[in-house]
C-alpha cells in the first residue's frame, strides 16, 4: 500500500509505475515515473542517493536506462515500490513529486528502428478485402510468419503532438494519371508497441524465450495512415509515404512487469508454425478504446492477436538482424471480429462506404481537419487493480500550403 | 596543388577530401579526412586550433558536424584545402597524418532513417520479369513516383564487416509449406547512398531545389539481399527479413562538393512528373565496379538512373516527413541496359538460370560461404582529376548454428 493518497482503482497506482520523459517547464527533458496524477522526478531521486542506476536516470531519454538490461530494470522497479510504500521515505520522496498538469510530455525514448507488424487476422482479412477485392483476403504467407515492415523512426512523436495532414500522390479510380494534394483518406491504426531494452548481437537470432529479457515495456501506438497515398504507392515494396508522416506513441512506457497479471492465452495457431516461431502462446489482455471527437467508436481487444510479441521478436531477428535499446515494434492494427472492435476507420466505415455518426451528430468516414483521436487502454493488474496504458492523442491540422 | 606527395591521378587527392571515422588503435572512434593513403586526424586539427567547427570534429561520428549545415561544411572544406595546399601549414598538419593501413574504419555516421529507393528502370524491369513472370514488369506507379521503402538502420555496417548468411523462412516452389534455414539465394545490390546533413521540420516538405542544402555527401552501398526470403515474405508490405540482416556502406563519405564536376544530365522523363517532382535533371557520372572474388563481373553506370537524388528527397518528404542528420537514402540497385552493367547477381545469373564463371574458374549463381564482394566507384573530378568513392567490401560467413 502506498503512502500516496491514490484511489485503489487508479490505473496509475503503485502496481503500474510507467516511465517517461517530461519538460518541467525550462525546456529540458527529464526522466520520471508516473504515479496517480503526479510525476516522480527520477533524476532528482538518483541525485539524492535514493536510487541507483549508474547515472542512467540523469539522461534526457530512457535509452541509457534501457541499455542496462533486465536485472537493473527489476532492481529499480523494486526500489521504486519500496520508496513509494515505506512511510520512512515519504518526506524525502514527496518533494520530488510534481503535478502531472504542470509538466509537458516528451518522447520517452529515442527510437532506434521502428517495425510495424500486421498480426491481427481480422484486420489483415478486412484490409485484404478492401485493397484487393475479389481475391483471397489473406495472402498465402500470412499464417506462416508475422508479416511486418520497417517504418520511419524519425517521425515517431509523443502523444499530444498535432498531426499535419499529409500531402502526396494518389490516383483516383476514375483518373487516367495520379494527382497530388492533401490526403483524402486519412486514417488511424490502433496498436500496441513493444519497446526493446537490451541490445543483441548482429548475426545471432533471438528466440521466443528471449522476449522477457530483451523487451522492456509497452506503449500505445497510433500509426496514422493515408490510405489513398498507400493504395497507389504500396506495390511492390510496401507502404512508404502513406505511413511515414507521423506515428504517435503514449507518453508513459508501461514495464512488462506491470502486465504480469494481464497475461492470457493467445489464440491457437493452425497450421502449425515452424520451430523458430513456436512459443508459449502468451498474449496480453489489453483493452483499447478508440475515441473520435469524444465518441467511443470502437474497443479493439489486443488479446486476440494471432501472432504474439514473442513471436514477432524471434521473427524480426531470425535472419540475424540485431536489436538495440529504443527499438520499437508495434503489433499492427488491433481489430476484433465485430465492427465495434476494429482499430482503423477504413474498417469502421468499410472503405468509406458506411459512414459513422458521432455523438455530436457529425458524420465521418475518414479524418477531417480539426478532428481529434484519442486511444486509451487498460489491462488487469494484480489484486484486482487496473493498469493504465495512458493515452495517445492527436489532432489533425490542415496540410501546410 | 597539395604539398603532400600524391600522384595527380590519385582518386583521394585534394579535390576529394572525404570524411570518415577511424579507430587509431585504442578502440576509440575519431573523425578523419582521407588524403591519398593517409588519414588526417580532424579532432587533432581542431584541438590544435587549425580548424574550427564548434567542437563537432571531436565527436565519435559525423552527426554533430552534419547537423551544422551547408555553410559550415563549405567553410571546413575550404579550410582543409588551404591547410593541405599552403606549404606554411605543412609542419603543423603533417604530424596529424596517419597511414591508412594503421587504422581501422568505423561507421562514419550514426544512421537515422535508412530509405532504399528503386530508381533504375532497367533493374525494376529485370526484377519485375523475375518476380512476376508473365505480367507487365513495371507496375503502373513506377514512372509517376520514385518507389522506395524503409530499411533497417541498426544493421548498417561499415565496409570490411563480415556478413553472416541470413537464416529465415522461404517456400520452395515444389513444397506445400515453407521451410526455414540458411538463405539459398544470397545476393548483393550495388547502390549509391546519400547522407542527409541538415534537419528539416515535421510537416514541411522539402523541394527538389533543397537537395544541395540538405544533403552532405555520398557513400557506396551494398544492400545485401536474400532473394528466397524476400520472395516469400514481401507481399503485401514489402521486403523485411530479406534485407534487414545487413547493409554495408563505404567508410568515406564523399562531399557533394567533390562531385561538382561529375554532374551530368539525367534521363528525360516520360510521362511528365507531377510538379513537386520537377527538377533540373542533374545526375552524377559515378561508375561502379562489382568485383566477385577478384573478378570484375559488372560495371553499373549510376548516371542512367531514372529518378534523381533531388527527386528522391522531395518525394520522401512530400507527406511532411522530416529528415535529420545521419539519415541515409540509397538509389536502389544501379543497373544499366547490358548484362555486364547490372547491380545484382539475380540479374547477372538471370534468377540463377545462367551461371557465371569467375576468373579462377569457379561457377556462381548466388553467393557461397567464403565469397567476397567488393564494390568500387569513381567519378570525374575537376581539371581531369578522378574522385574515388572508395570501396564497400564484405565476405560471407556461414549462418550461425
Amino acid at each position: 500500500m502506498t503512502w500516496l493518497d491514490i484511489p485503489a482503482d487508479d490505473p496509475f497506482g503503485v502496481h503500474n509505475l510507467p516511465y517517461g520523459a517530461f519538460d518541467p517547464g525550462d525546456g529540458s527533458s527529464r526522466l520520471g515515473v508516473r504515479i496517480g496524477d503526479r510525476v516522480l522526478d527520477l533524476a532528482g531521486l538518483e541525485r539524492a542517493g535514493l536510487i541507483e542506476a549508474r547515472g542512467a536516470l540523469q539522461a534526457a531519454t530512457l535509452n541509457p536506462f534501457l541499455a542496462l538490461g533486465r536485472p537493473h530494470w527489476s532492481a529499480v522497479r523494486d526500489r521504486l515500490t519500496e520508496l513509494l510504500t515505506d512511510d520512512a521515505y515519504r518526506r524525502r520522496v514527496e518533494r520530488l513529486l510534481l503535478p502531472l498538469a504542470d509538466v509537458a510530455s516528451r518522447l520517452p525514448f529515442e527510437v532506434g528502428d521502428y517495425v510495424d507488424f500486421y498480426s491481427s487476422e481480422e484486420h489483415a482479412t478486412n484490409l485484404g478485402r478492401l485493397f484487393r477485392p475479389g481475391s483471397e483476403p489473406l495472402l498465402p504467407n500470412w499464417k506462416h510468419l508475422p508479416i511486418g515492415y520497417h517504418g520511419r523512426s524519425g517521425t515517431v512523436v509523443v502523444s499530444g503532438t498535432d498531426i499535419v495532414r499529409p500531402g502526396g500522390q494518389r490516383k483516383p479510380a476514375d483518373a487516367p494519371v495520379p494527382v497530388s494534394g492533401p490526403s483524402q483518406r486519412l486514417d488511424i491504426e490502433a496498436e500496441v508497441g513493444f519497446v526493446v531494452g537490451a541490445a543483441s548481437s548482429l548475426g545471432t537470432p533471438l528466440t521466443t524465450k528471449d522476449f522477457y529479457e530483451y523487451v522492456f515495456g509497452v506503449v500505445l501506438v497510433n500509426d496514422w495512415s493515408a490510405r489513398d497515398l498507400q493504395a497507389w504507392e504500396y506495390q511492390p515494396l510496401g507502404p512508404f509515404l502513406g505511413k511515414s508522416f507521423a506515428t504517435s506513441v503514449s507518453a508513459w512506457v508501461v514495464p512488462l512487469d506491470a502486465l504480469a497479471a494481464a497475461r492470457t492465452p493467445a489464440p491457437e495457431q493452425s497450421p502449425p508454425v515452424l520451430p523458430y516461431l513456436a512459443d508459449e502462446r502468451i498474449g496480453y489482455d489489453i483493452r483499447i478504446e478508440v475515441v473520435w471527437n469524444g465518441t467511443v467508436v470502437s474497443r479493439p481487444p489486443f488479446s486476440g492477436l494471432y501472432w504474439t510479441p514473442a513471436q514477432q521478436l524471434a521473427h524480426m531477428t531470425a535472419n540475424g538482424a540485431s536489436v538495440r535499446p529504443g527499438d520499437l515494434y508495434a503489433s499492427g492494427t488491433v481489430s476484433g471480429a465485430r465492427r465495434d472492435e476494429v482499430g482503423s476507420f477504413i474498417e469502421l466505415s468499410w472503405g468509406g462506404a458506411e459512414p459513422v455518426t458521432l455523438a455530436d451528430g457529425r458524420i465521418r468516414t475518414f479524418l477531417e481537419d480539426g478532428d481529434t483521436v484519442t486511444l486509451t487502454a487498460t489491462a488487469p493488474g494484480p489484486d484486482g487493480s487496473v493498469i493504465g496504458l495512458g493515452e495517445v492523442v492527436g489532432r489533425i491540422l490542415p496540410t501546410a500550403s
